[in-house]
């Protein structure tokens, strides 16, 4: 069966039994899921359901209720978390890794968090403390404290041993190698163990070069590190080369993702952080800024329409193509812009490579501009039986199409070099900036040209 | 020193001492650099030089050549190959992974494609051409046929010998056990094979239950199961549930990244596969059509202005203020699309959801109408001094964010259903939706309350 269907014949069941109050055929069911379909489930149900379901589940297996909370994400899973006690949460927390409690903790309310912290303190966790308090979006935030390193002293044979009494350890393939102030010193494979013999000293075998990153080295970097080489993890290490956790591929994954989406939404004007299951008061509240600032802009074009409200108060067909002139102008910088902010964002903009994209996107400008400025000229005058104001319209739109482009490409690089993220340069004002040229160009042009419209009109 | 000002001087230096002839330093140079970090430094390379230093790094190390072609990515590749000959091509493919193999050729020249492939299968290579039968963007596409299994027959201490005698396999982490017609049955791992005894037959300690995909099963539902189980790799399976391949999860970082850009570049108008060395004349002819249809759109927008055109005559000032009811209307539609978009992309969205979602985007829509409303209203009264022309405007931009809040949860949901790609619904074609709703409804009602608005003119 197809993955989706399957999870809709699960989600259709659960349902089912919920409503029938069958919480034994529910609770066999629930534990026959792998907790990511679980989350997806969990995603599909309405909210009581989903409370009523977690309750359930958690009686009975806090693990797995837990494993499912971590897969929906930090923000929706601290919402099904918020209802309970300080003290239940502090529990159910210990079932999952650090890196995930710490990403759930982080988006509990204030007061709550602070008092899971506590408990979790007093228990054994520090470990979830001392995550919080790298920054955000950094390796020490979404690392795994707990990382299996072998001591340079050991044999091979001990280091197997070692292996074979260690549990719980999150993926096991490369085994890195400390000193005995637990400095990072190399690496080796599990694979690389079994074909020497026992008493080969570790360090004879292990590789000295050992890619890391630093416990505040940006996520996206620790994303693209992993990715470009083809590594499973990265090990961390603090100022002092010394190990303290392990970001795995599976978490490079989540950034990757999380990553595009973010870039995606700003283009858009759309906060970063934005998704399909934020309340409709916080996502009001988050988009109106954006929006707020573009009506801004838009009385700025608008103005500049004003500036020339005599010509079409002369030549009314102005405001029937002056649309046409702006609209093309903002959906070809928003081509540009987005080539732009995406090559950005995969690392493949050099300076060398950019002083070459801005004359081909000039070129590719001009030329989007020329050919579809000749057929609208070609329409208007047809349309208007006024082979001039085709002209002007044609002119017009050549202008600001290959304006357009140009912008498209520097304002994104400005924005990078000003250390702004690129992406900020959303559609939502290159818009704007091609409508004030568009305008301008469109209407200063027909203004010039006045007496040869007005005669003929 | 941080990876990117690395990568810039390893640029600087190959670019100098390719300029002075310093051949040996420069292989020097080359050879210590990861295939990663030398794909990015061709990158930035301008053409004659990249030839060049392909050229001197092919004669010494063939293997780290090819290896850094493959990570330039398969078009870019095969570029660098097209000047050679069938016969060396041929020779150098054999360096690197069939899958690789198989990319790079999929992008050469046809004839030279076709002249290379019957080289190659003279020697021995028909994986990279049964690797090409599969169809685009499936898991047979991307796998490597060259997978480790054991068979199930074998005791753990036999299982420890092959793998100590196997070599040149990619990342051995999972274990996968076949049956005697290579039927895939289980799957194990490395580290359980060193918790029993050797004694132990595999068929033991295997885990039956293997989460795998067929050859024809979508790229993106491949990396969908890999991502969300946290999957190292996933084996491949024919119709007959043989073992036949394995998509890794370096593989599965590239079709995530593929298809967020993807998504972007296709709400912006691009097409999927255009990137920032897309020569200008095929980005031309890429964009060209997209901007073509959009110039249609655009005249139908124009024409709604054109039926009142007798109102904008009596009127001037609507001219003024028309662009911010289409342009605020066009914004708001594409913060939307691109929340929901990005929700179908991710698999966040079902049915039921996209119920909720869609009240809240009306919700939102219609919340940011009437705040913007407002304040619009204001800022056209105090501009012109005129009441009247200010609620005109107001009332216009609450009907249009609606609507394109309506819209831009409705359009890409319904191209879904239809099997279309949502972000297809390029803010392209909302942007010219809106425009006319935008139009028509600050232009109607401006008729219909006109000998208002002309008394106090």
């Amino acid at each position: 069966m197809a993955p989706q269907r399957r999870i809709d014949v699960v989600l259709d069941s659960v349902k089912r039994l919920l409503r029938i109050g069958a919480t034994a055929n529910l609770l066999n069911l629930l534990q026959k899921q792998h907790p990511a379909d679980l989350a997806q489930v969990f995603g599909s149900l309405l909210d009581n359901e989903r409370q009523a379901v977690f309750s359930i589940l958690v009686e009975r297996s806090g693990r797995l209720a837990m494993e499912t909370v971590s897969e929906m994400g930090p923000e929706e899973g601290a919402k099904l978390l918020t209802g309970r006690s300080a003290e239940e949460i502090a529990k159910l927390l210990q079932e999952i890794p650090s890196d995930d409690a710490a990403a759930l903790i982080d988006y509990l309310p204030e007061e709550l968090s602070a008092e899971v912290l506590e408990l979790m303190r007093r228990r054994e966790s520090g470990q979830v403390e001392s995550l919080l308090e790298y920054g955000e979006q950094t390796a020490g935030r979404i690392m795994n404290p707990q990382v299996f390193a072998l001591s340079e002293d050991l044999t091979v044979g001990e280091a197997i041993t070692a292996l074979q009494s260690s549990r719980d350890v999150e993926m096991v393939f490369y085994l890195y190698v400390v000193d005995g102030r637990r400095h990072l010193v190399g690496v080796t494979s599990l694979r690389r163990l079994l074909l020497v013999s026992p008493e080969t000293p570790l360090k004879r075998i292990m590789t000295p070069e050992v890619t890391s990153v630093r416990v505040d080295t940006d996520q996206e970097e620790v994303a693209r590190q992993v990715a470009s080489y083809n590594l499973l993890a990265v090990p961390v290490v603090d100022e002092e080369n010394k190990l303290v956790g392990i970001v795995t591929v599976d978490d490079v994954i989540d950034v990757i993702k999380d990553e595009a989406s973010e870039d995606l939404l700003r283009l858009a004007g759309v906060s970063g952080d934005e998704r399909i299951a934020t309340p409709a008061g916080e996502s009001l509240r988050k988009r109106l800024p954006w929006l707020a600032i573009n009506l801004g802009t838009a009385f700025v074009a608008a103005s500049v329409v004003a500036l020339f409200e005599g010509t079409i108060q002369q030549v009314t067909a102005l405001a029937i193509f002056m649309p046409i002139v702006a609209g093309m102008g903002g959906n070809a910088a928003t081509q540009t812009l987005t080539v732009i902010v995406r090559a950005l964002a995969l690392g493949e903009l050099s300076w060398e490579t950019a002083r070459k994209a801005l004359m081909k996107e000039a070129v590719v400008g001009l030329g989007n501009g020329v050919v579809l400025g000749i057929v609208a000229a070609g329409i208007a005058w047809i349309f208007k039986g006024e082979p001039m104001l085709g002209m002007l319209l044609g002119m017009a739109m050549i202008v600001n199409m290959f304006v357009a482009a140009t912008a498209g490409t520097l304002v994104p690089l400005g924005l990078k070099a000003m250390k702004i993220d690129p992406a900020l340069a959303s559609s939502v004002f290159i818009t704007t900036f091609t409508d004030v040229v568009g305008f301008a160009s469109f209407l200063g042009l027909a203004t010039v040209f006045l007496r040869y419209l007005v005669k003929v009109q």
